[in-house]
């Protein structure tokens, strides 16, 4: 099983070095002891919702030979107001830029990824519902 | 609601831009079309629990006034064989070393975390059990 290892470095700083071996750092607001030189913990999982569901979406894309010249997804987190303060429900937002995209393909596209293959939503949703939507601009 | 925006780069290389203002930078593995330049999406939710629960239990270890030398969090993610590849299970271990830690004080900052303040442990929970043990090196 690869692991990921996380390593205090001072303050509130830590420094995470995954299973592939790319170093990931986070620190806390300053609010909270930390100096703020990097994402906080929560928002890599949105990060990461992000970027898992972009690369299916962008793969199936590809391979039905769809010309996407610009492609962002915005992910919003809202929050319980108590602790631990988890995620009670998340937006995905994909704006996809293109030349002649074809509408269903895209339609496709991205529910393959949210209903099928999407490993970080797979993990959030037994406890953190996963709403999404998309806007095509040709 | 503040929201991390995710952008492709190119390839399967996306970077997001989170909420507090940093980029974090997500790649596959060359054999998923990527370039391995950066960490995969999965990976960045072991770095944010592993990072979420130190700064809970680093935080609590200072008010109890233990002098901690090193702390490392290894999180361990088992994921299910078929699609969507989700995590089934997650490991955590505390490894912390310092001058005469009380082993009753990181048992208990330990337990506050999982049990009651982080919010990544509690996000995941829905649908990703959480074990967690740890390790006094004094």
């Amino acid at each position: 099983m690869p692991e990921t290892r996380i390593k205090l470095q001072d303050g509130m700083r830590f420094s995470a070095i995954t299973g592939s071996g790319h170093e990931v750092v986070m620190d806390a607001s300053q609010e909270f002891g930390g100096q703020n030189t990097a994402a906080r913990p929560m928002e890599l999982l949105l990060a990461g919702l992000g970027g898992c569901t972009g690369m299916d979406v962008i793969s199936i894309l590809r391979k039905k030979k769809q010309e996407v010249t610009s492609f962002e997804i915005i992910v919003k987190g809202e929050r319980a107001e108590d602790h631990p303060k988890r995620y009670t429900g998340v937006e995905v937002e994909f704006v996809i830029k293109g030349k002649n995209l074809n509408e269903e393909a895209v339609k496709r596209a991205v529910e393959l990824s949210m209903d099928k293959y999407c490993s970080v939503k797979a993990t959030f949703e037994g406890n953190t519902p996963v709403k999404y939507h998309y806007t095509i601009n040709q």
